[in-house]
């Protein structure tokens, strides 16, 4: 006889989009929100029976409703408005997790914007009636170094045959995750997350760029530690790292010389790439992000 | 001081395609394996020394010489022999995961086919260094009824506008993953993978196509309910399945009437769209596939 | 003074779904709609006056209320009507270009259907208040041949190492357009054009899969001209095949056989790929179809 | 008899990336090129010889060595100088089109850098052995105005439900092309491209933010007589502009108000768009860039 286990429903990707215009100046959040929400729904599964289920048409509605009226201050600040209303206005909701997926876009005038494609700030808030988790991050960012990066010294079996290197070029498309320590809702509203989520990402940009590198081990773990050591509400932080290999071509055949240098030629390759995961913790720190959450 | 937690690297789809010719009648094999590997890899992250670390080059090569010399039995047997091959080969190899995604080709003629572009077959395999854990799936395996499905009775509150319905267009698109109880070596080597995933799957579309539905969350449990029911080495069953909305179009502005019935018109929609998500068990199992796992 | 040039407007990917339910067993169309409309719409770009123009609302409203009252007979037959409707109903309309994409499902019930995705069947009808021109296609074919296809006997210069093989995997995924001579309305009314596509598609995989080949252009050429002499009311057809590379995996390095045959283990590349174009016409008829139509 | 038409072969996508590295501060280029090439290539399509055919593997390594020993002052001159090199240097070889996509980057550090996601910089130069065409482009801009646009005063038929508005968002992905005057190689090789296509996309966005618009194809005239004003050497520029709805939530039945101005809020809808497609000219000019070329 088959059992229920976990289960969670909800609607996944609304678009909203929100313009603020007091004056002359316009603001413009524009959002992707997943909400999933869990409790006591055994019987949709089993017997037929609605009775205890939120419509999902109603999950959007009322992420409209909300921009609307509250606004949008945050990500992490709106998602965690979000969660707390569906838990605790449904008595058969006893969980939500809110996604949120910011997209960035540049000023270009009082009323005109560009959308900046680099990267997405991402926000995830977890509410079980009693205490909030809320993780932050940012996925699409893409990064390279021209140099100061090393691979050698690894492994060798009979299936190897990489050659060592003392220079090359290091890519990689960031996706990270960071979580708060911040649970109270009084202090989830307190915090500026904003500043915050500007901080870790300028944190993770000058630890990529200033980190010496002897694997793409190392640099995650420098762009983790650079965000733990800088904000003190950060848990801990979970990176995912393709690497995006770039191949010095081998011209010999033709009689060019294609070393590491000026005017190397690369080979920016698709697939298989590399792929270096890890969590950084605070001292003492319990791990909680899963492990699938960043994966790509 | 920053603390490195869960680790794991690897290489991620590597592309890898074989051909069997005993005779005239050749047989096509197309495959994305992904595997990441875990263990002693602290001094790679902290101090630059790649000592423990098996280049990512090398996996790649690995699953090509794997591929060659034993073979594609199945998805699971291939990526339960190279989970097995990193961790005992490799002493500071503790962990192995090994994804494989198979493509299906339709065939055309002896030496002829054509991609079946319908699901992708998908299979994790995990080994600690004493047993293996072997999950069987698919994804994009997208379906629809054009009746046979209500849905009403919901919870109405303040941001409730949905219309109940006795007869609407349920379309969903199919991730499923499921664990096996084989753990052992010798069982998951002896194991009828291909068989077995051929009946699974036709298993969830029969429970699609023949369950009258009150909800998706319903024809969830009887889609897990029937793998569960059909393989007795299946424990638990986790299913995603997005809604896929089909909206009937209003035309009343027109004069025109659109109801469910013959020559009904639907709107498909891309964005928002439900998420139901839940894991079915067989009684007493434990449940340990990540509710990550199935995620869009 | 910049002057307005060829300009066009309309509604793309309007996504429409209809069932047909005379009986228990239920028919399922599933089109993606574009139209493009041009005519006396000077005003609209040079002095901001919309008298002229129909809005694309409208446009996609018009595919529905056809859809619901008309049915869809075929994706040509259907782009037909609404390419004569836009510029018979409308004065300043003159020309309209109606692109339909239908999506191909399987059944499994009666009223149960699965998504089949090996390929996309294609349709763009142009009415200019005269005639109509008729192409009809697919994208999104994926096919490979594990033998009797050689590669040799090209031109070598300076840059070149490719070794020549007289047995090597070729694969492609075909986009493929072709323009019938029927033109006149009463006769685009009158033809079967699911027959028709149907036939059509037999034979591009009989070619791909029957035709021994000393290049991706030989094979190509065989199959425009299986649809040529197949189909008498076809005048050109315009294919478009990217070699979908299968290189064999160099494994001596690891003292390991990878040659062709039994076996043989196969690299499926993403980039580059050669890309093979040209159009095939009956004897006599004019080249017509854009070569950009059919790029990917 | 089948007789072959129009048709072209090559290498398409191949990724290069250079690095100049003559001091601390180090340059990158990253380019995605694709090659056509057309000339007397009937026998290979007509009956299996390869002797005319340069293999699309020399292509690529052509574009390598090139990146490597000519440097890449510009997409445009990069193109030229490949396009004149297989024409001039094969006998066989008539035509040659390379299209070249320049993804952008932004600088972190002497030697880092973040991939800059706005928009893809493109070229198409063509060479028939005696004059280059140049086009160059831009594609992947995202831009939106919060105001400043109107849409009323259209076409209402029996299908029209629009409603007239005074004030709404208005966004758009540009897809631009543009033409030069310049034809002769010296010119080509002379003319400052980097500076030229700086220009034209600055143009661009002045115009979309400085339009007070009645309609997209009033926008879309306006941009594209900006690029003709500013630059002299451009003939004419074919703009692709999808219409990116930004439809106001209705609320009402919240008893929520949601009109246009302060805290306004949109669902950013993904299908179908309107799409508004022309070419805007130089008086005098010929209009040549097809209009199949910037289509989504």
């Amino acid at each position: 006889m088959p059992v229920l286990g976990q289960n969670q429903y909800g609607k996944a990707q609304t678009r909203v989009v929100r313009v603020a215009r007091a004056g002359e100046r316009h603001e413009l959040t524009d959002l992707t929100v997943s909400v999933a929400l869990s409790g006591d729904m055994a019987d949709a599964h089993l017997v037929g029976s609605n009775a205890a289920v939120l419509p999902t048409d109603t999950v959007k509605n009322t992420v409209y409703v909300f921009a609307r009226e509250r606004g949008i201050a945050s990500p992490e600040s709106f998602a965690a408005e979000l969660a707390r209303h569906f838990v605790d206005a449904q008595p058969t909701v006893r969980g939500a997790v809110v996604d949120v997926a910011e997209h960035r876009w540049e000023r270009l005038g009082d009323h005109s914007f560009a959308r900046a494609g680099q990267d997405t700030r991402t926000a995830r808030v977890t509410f079980d009636g009693r205490a909030l988790e809320v993780l932050s991050g940012l996925t699409g960012l893409t990064v390279l170094n021209t140099t100061d990066s090393e691979f050698h010294g690894f492994v060798r079996d009979a299936y190897t045959t990489l050659e060592e290197t003392t220079d090359r070029v290091l890519a990689t498309e960031v996706t990270a995750c960071w979580r708060h320590t911040a649970e109270e809702p009084a202090a989830v509203a307190a915090a500026d997350w904003n500043a915050d989520h500007a901080a870790a990402r300028q944190r993770l940009l000058a630890a990529f760029a200033g980190t010496y590198s002897y694997s793409l081990q190392q640099t995650l773990f420098a762009m983790g530690s650079a965000v733990i050591e800088q904000l003190p509400g950060v848990a801990e932080i979970r990176l995912s790292l393709p690497n995006k290999h770039h191949f010095l071509v081998d011209l010999s055949p033709f009689g060019v010389a294609n070393e590491t240098g000026d005017g190397a030629v690369y080979h920016a390759a698709d697939r298989p790439f590399g792929l270096i995961e890890a969590t950084v913790l605070r001292e003492g720190a319990e791990q909680r992000i899963p492990v699938e959450l960043t994966r790509l």
